[in-house]
């Protein structure tokens, strides 16, 4: 298929450059040029800056900016691109946001954290996908499957369940880190000591029902170290993380003995 | 060396059974007999209930038992053991809860998450190791390494904050991953979904610092997405999850915003 892309982003890079193994890429658009011509380099597309440049004769143009910028960009899009299938890569956002006159519409959501500094493993990254017309649905199952083994049709309400469970899962567990991190800087300990706890915590979640492998103070109702847990907290000066620490305790209180 | 354990629970068995390979279990004690005996087929040990029956010619006597219960197990242990060399597994209870009389007193603290389900990599669990004389501490220098790769000599307050850490990076995220099981269970979407993210998320971690890693709508300050999510654990009715993802998110905006 022919590919192109409107974003340069996380997303979009990552998408674009395991894509083009398959299919060509055609235009990379970004309003920063630079932006643009470094992706486009690294997958041998051309490097445009404004919407009006894109060329029809493409099967898919990806959407891959931020959530917040996807409906201007439909806003603008130039008439000659009503026939080309045009696809955003957003958890949150509805199908609806392409208005009711577009109908090669579709959603392409990969499940999946990206950062510039890793490689994405794309063989098992969940691909959500949704399309208006059941032909572009067919299509974009093509495309999907020609990246991952884990392609799932879901409208856009099952999809924002997912993203919002993703955010805890995610986005939350990754402050958790966070949190860690800060706290044992204060305390000038290694951060490092944690990777094993970290990782054989995901791993288990993987494995074993998360309620059924809920450890630690809270769950065992141990109410001396729980405020000796605040106390450092208060010594420490973090009213923040006290909150924080206090919240999650009750939840995992009230989780396992209904409190 | 010869070992007893006063405790059966999850750190007392996933310990003697490692320690069995280059080591005598001696006793285990446990006020439950079956679970004292279920530990000591399992290692070649004499099941015992109480206290009182405590063999003195050992080296080692692990109380590895909540920590709640340390303190009254040390004021009830009989006046033979005062020559045995004590230890307690606990991160956040300070080496004084052996209070001033007896000397041959430490703590040995693994940082890991224990669950009956699952092995332990004892050689990449850190080891946190603390005693009150010097002698002591080389002895259980020697038995710790005897396990772990990774030992420590951490003094109550550095492990108190380590632990601290620990509940956040461990207990915490656990729980993040939990919120998500139920709130894709009231949507009827399957959890596995989410494996690949919870997995890279942890993965990441432990290479970059997780506050360089940190996506999502909250740092990305996508308030459309922030009000949608909120909106739909209000469907949901889920109060509880609905505060914890608005201090979460407030947080992550401080942390990367500063506001």
């Amino acid at each position: 298929m022919k590919i192109s892309f409107i974003g340069s982003g996380r997303v979009a890079s990552h998408l674009a450059q395991t894509l083009k193994n398959d299919h060509q890429i055609v235009q990379i658009m970004s309003p920063t040029l630079t932006n643009a011509e470094h992706l486009a380099q690294t997958v041998g597309a051309e490097a445009i800056t404004t919407l009006a440049q894109l060329d029809a004769a493409v099967d898919v143009v990806f959407i891959a900016v931020s959530d917040q910028a996807i409906s201007s960009v439909i806003a603008a899009l130039p008439a000659h691109m009503c026939n080309v299938l045009l696809l955003h890569t957003s958890g949150s956002t509805s199908i609806q946001v392409f208005g009711p006159n577009l109908s090669r519409v579709g959603v392409f959501y990969p499940l999946q954290s990206f950062s510039f500094e890793r490689t994405v493993d794309w063989l098992s990254t969940p691909l959500l996908i949704e399309a208006k017309q059941t032909q572009d649905l067919d299509l974009l199952k093509l495309l999907a499957e020609s990246l991952s083994n884990k392609v799932f049709c879901y409208d856009s309400t099952q999809r924002l369940s997912l993203h919002l469970a993703a955010v805890f899962a995610c986005n939350f567990s990754n402050y958790c880190y966070d949190a860690a991190a800060q706290l044992l800087d204060g305390a000038q300990v290694d951060f490092e000591l944690l990777y094993p706890l970290i990782l054989e915590t995901a791993n288990k979640a993987t494995q074993h029902l998360p309620q059924l492998m809920q450890t630690g103070p809270a769950v065992r109702q141990d109410h001396n170290i729980l405020s000796l847990h605040q106390q450092l907290l208060a010594q420490a000066q973090r009213p923040d993380l006290s909150e924080l620490y206090q919240l999650m305790s009750q939840a995992i209180v009230k989780r396992h003995h209904g409190e």
